[in-house]
């Protein structure tokens, strides 16, 4: 999940993390549409019997150890990218899904290359003590010899800005921690994350020779997190780069007693020309000549540490899982689910524009789009930007998800890949797991398979499911929300 | 957590799993007392702050940290339990509780000894293959050489006796796995833990020599999970051991396939005579000169595998950090907070008892009583044997819980150290957290610190700290329950 692009969102949503079920929709729109008519109740027994399955025949946790398995590293444009669209082709045929299908996308080549050092320069100039190191996806290459200066350490844009005669020249260390208080960790993220996304323009702009910024965890070890970052257009790039929590603790005490500490930096990551790459679409066909469908998704692409297992393994594998389990069930589908698994979520967000253009002309039929990009720990329940008449309706959708622990609807958004939906009026859905844990991996090697709990994957499988069969088979679509200007 | 002596109530609350907030409360009792008059809401502010300062400021997980480093095996009557006593008395007096003092408690003392072994016997009567195997808490020794007998499956106390004349003589595997479909993992723990509890007595009825059982864990690995099990007063004692879930699926898999499985056990455990050992006991006394006081506690003692990290570290350290919480936040105490630390949860509950019959004069003044038991994960809320009145506005108190993830009350046991006070018609709450991964770590090696995450636990604390705080507060007590006769 690449938050840096939802960041304002988050900080706009953390008000808002107490909208759990319990909590009065949002504020009445200008018209109110008409509620469909149904009784949620009349599903549960369905829905559960969808829970148990996932959880006792399931295939969730067999599914995302196959992708770890072939295709670990898979940021777009790489041949683990190539690996993992053929992956999710073959499995969406193998699973029985229709329509399988390759759709092209242009998107973004990043390598990280050979080179990531950063080490401690002596009082003789002589490089000392090692600090692990990832570079920010986007950033460019250091010189040969790479970038050797005394480190200023800030806390935000406004103090770097305060003390731009002590930065010229300098490595600035961007050290503003997640708030340890906010006990939604995705807003602590959104509270920290324009440091990555944002930080090395920032100290370009007052003449800073390298950014380095503390990763985007709360979790004190000693693994850096990468991520997305962007120059603007108006300055010189600087080469930027992730340390990690420890290193930047220690790193800022020192700086902190009045130390003096130089660092060498050497990077060698760099950015060749798009390639063409795809999203992978398949379907269950609904019954109804409408034409109307559901969309669930997550994105295929990953970092290139780890295996991208959480992040978004496991919401490629709770969107085709969810498939599965429909389809197993013998239950009948009136509307048409469509399983999209989109590439270049984590650095330019190409498929999910792809997806928007490529599909105009029926995205009046699109009555939904849910994704999972927030990890694969035990469902919460989900978020909609929904009108509320349609959060009334999802919120009694979701009341039956009791047995998956998925039964708490609040307002909030539904996930990069889907986004520009909202432009159409699409209700929009994001599942929310658990997310205690989430970025202890988000974006490090620790985001691998051992780290996804098979009963956890399984449940966010089987609520995802017991929504979607209840939304494609409703009597009437859910009501819309207003279009959206680009 | 001992759960086998709850494992009736859990087949019970499992029907009655799906009574979370949103649901109704129990069925109305005869005589409906007055609810106290009180706005939760007015709370919200305090109780928002407590959970704050455990995430941003909390002590939980080092506190843990101190009980695994100091006394990781702890099983009662050992020397571990007496440090871990010394280690409750001594963290009570350093966080500022008041009136600390152990209380005496004549526990049983089984020792597991240096011999564990389960071995495949040839055709050639050689030992082959090891198995890794933990004895059941309270079993005997074999004789020298131990038993070495073919093996029969079962997977219910009724088919053992269907097939009385084939396991005369012979080694009994219990195999009935815990329930997949079942969302509860404690409901699942409860359909399966017979065979730990009572499986040697029962196949020790029909003439087998010897019961081991499958782990009660949904995980598939290689880790025996013990617990405590009890000889009928009318059968001759077989000695009993757990082994792993992968050694249980192999081994069924060769007898169903009509293999003849020999295997030798061997045990070298034992029972010694009862030891004295100690409830700990502090408080932080409340500014009302009624005496009414709140119970909370966790159980000190812990198999003698792991660290008892989950079972039931986290529950002493929520509840010792929920009374540094409310001590640090100087907000005033009407009634008094007494946190007790019980000795012998895990195999006789004699602390338990003991704490009863020492405080019999003043149960009149218990208004609640609450235990975490079920491990330190992210918290769903927690569960309540309360009357209807009380359980409204417990309700009202819980759902000031959701910055804690803690919102959700359902219909529940408090825990078995508390248990005995419900003859006294005090209303027992239970601390509920997350359960997915619970069993995947109970009574076995893998109860360490490290699989207890810092924050998860200290969420616990500050939802433990907000409940205790507001019904310490309540300007009246909460209604109570009636009286049980014993």
């Amino acid at each position: 999940m690449n938050l840096a692009r939802i960041a304002p969102l988050l900080t706009l949503i953390s008000g808002l993390a107490s909208c759990q079920s319990t909590a009065s929709a949002p504020a009445a729109a200008p018209e109110a549409p008409r509620p469909p008519a149904f009784t949620a109740e009349a599903w549960r027994g369905d829905v559960e019997a969808l829970v148990r399955a996932s959880l006792s025949q399931g295939r969730s946790h067999a599914l995302l150890s196959d992708l770890c398995r072939t295709a670990p590293k898979r940021l777009s444009g790489s041949e683990g990218a190539t690996r993992a669209v053929e992956w999710g082709e073959r499995t969406m045929r193998e699973l029985g899904l229709s329509n399988v299908r390759l759709e092209p996308v242009m998107v973004p080549r990043w390598e990280r290359g050979e080179l990531e050092s950063l080490r401690r320069i002596d009082a003789a100039g002589l490089p000392t003590e090692r600090f692990p190191l990832l570079a920010l996806g986007g950033s460019i290459a250091t010189m040969p010899g790479g970038v050797t200066a005394d480190v200023v350490v800030v806390r935000s844009f406004e103090e770097l800005r305060q003390r731009e005669s002590e930065v010229r020249g300098k490595i600035v260390l961007f050290n503003r921690p997640m708030d340890p208080a906010q006990h939604d960790c995705f807003a602590a993220y959104g509270g920290a994350v324009d440091q990555r996304s944002r930080g090395a323009s920032e100290a370009a702009r007052v003449g800073a020779r390298a950014a380095l910024v503390r990763s985007m965890t709360m979790a004190l070890d000693d693994h850096p997190h990468t991520g997305a970052m962007r120059y603007d257009a108006d300055v010189l790039p600087i080469p930027t780069a992730a340390i990690s929590t420890r290193a930047a603790d220690l790193l800022a005490a020192e700086v902190a007693r009045g130390e003096r500490v130089t660092l060498n930096l050497q990077l060698s990551c760099r950015t060749l020309p798009d390639v063409l790459s795809h999203n992978v679409v398949g379907e269950i066909p609904g019954s109804d000549p409408s034409g109307e469908l559901l969309v669930v998704g997550g994105h295929l692409d990953a970092w290139d540490v780890g295996h991208g297992a959480h992040d978004d393994g496991a919401g490629c594998v709770h969107s085709l899982e969810a498939a599965r389990l429909i389809l197993s069930s013998k239950l009948p589908m009136r509307r048409t689910l469509r399983v999209v698994l989109f590439m270049n979520e984590e650095n330019g967000a190409r498929g999910a524009e792809s997806y928007y253009r490529t599909h105009a002309d029926e995205l009046e039929r699109h009555v939904l789009a849910l994704e999972s990009d927030a990890g694969g720990f035990t469902p919460r329940g989900f978020a909609t930007d929904a009108n509320p008449t349609t959060f009334e309706s999802l919120r009694a959708v979701v009341e039956l998800l009791e047995t998956a622990s998925a039964n708490a609807l609040r307002v909030g958004g539904g996930g990069v890949d889907i986004g520009p939906l909202a432009r159409a009026g699409v209700p929009l859905v994001g599942f929310r797991p658990d997310d205690e844990r989430y970025f202890d991996h988000h974006h490090c090697e620790r985001d691998t398979i051992d780290a996804v709990h098979p009963r956890e994957l399984a449940l966010g499988s089987g609520a995802i499911a017991g929504l979607l069969y209840v939304v494609a088979n409703l009597p009437e679509p859910l009501p819309r929300n207003p279009k959206q200007a680009r």
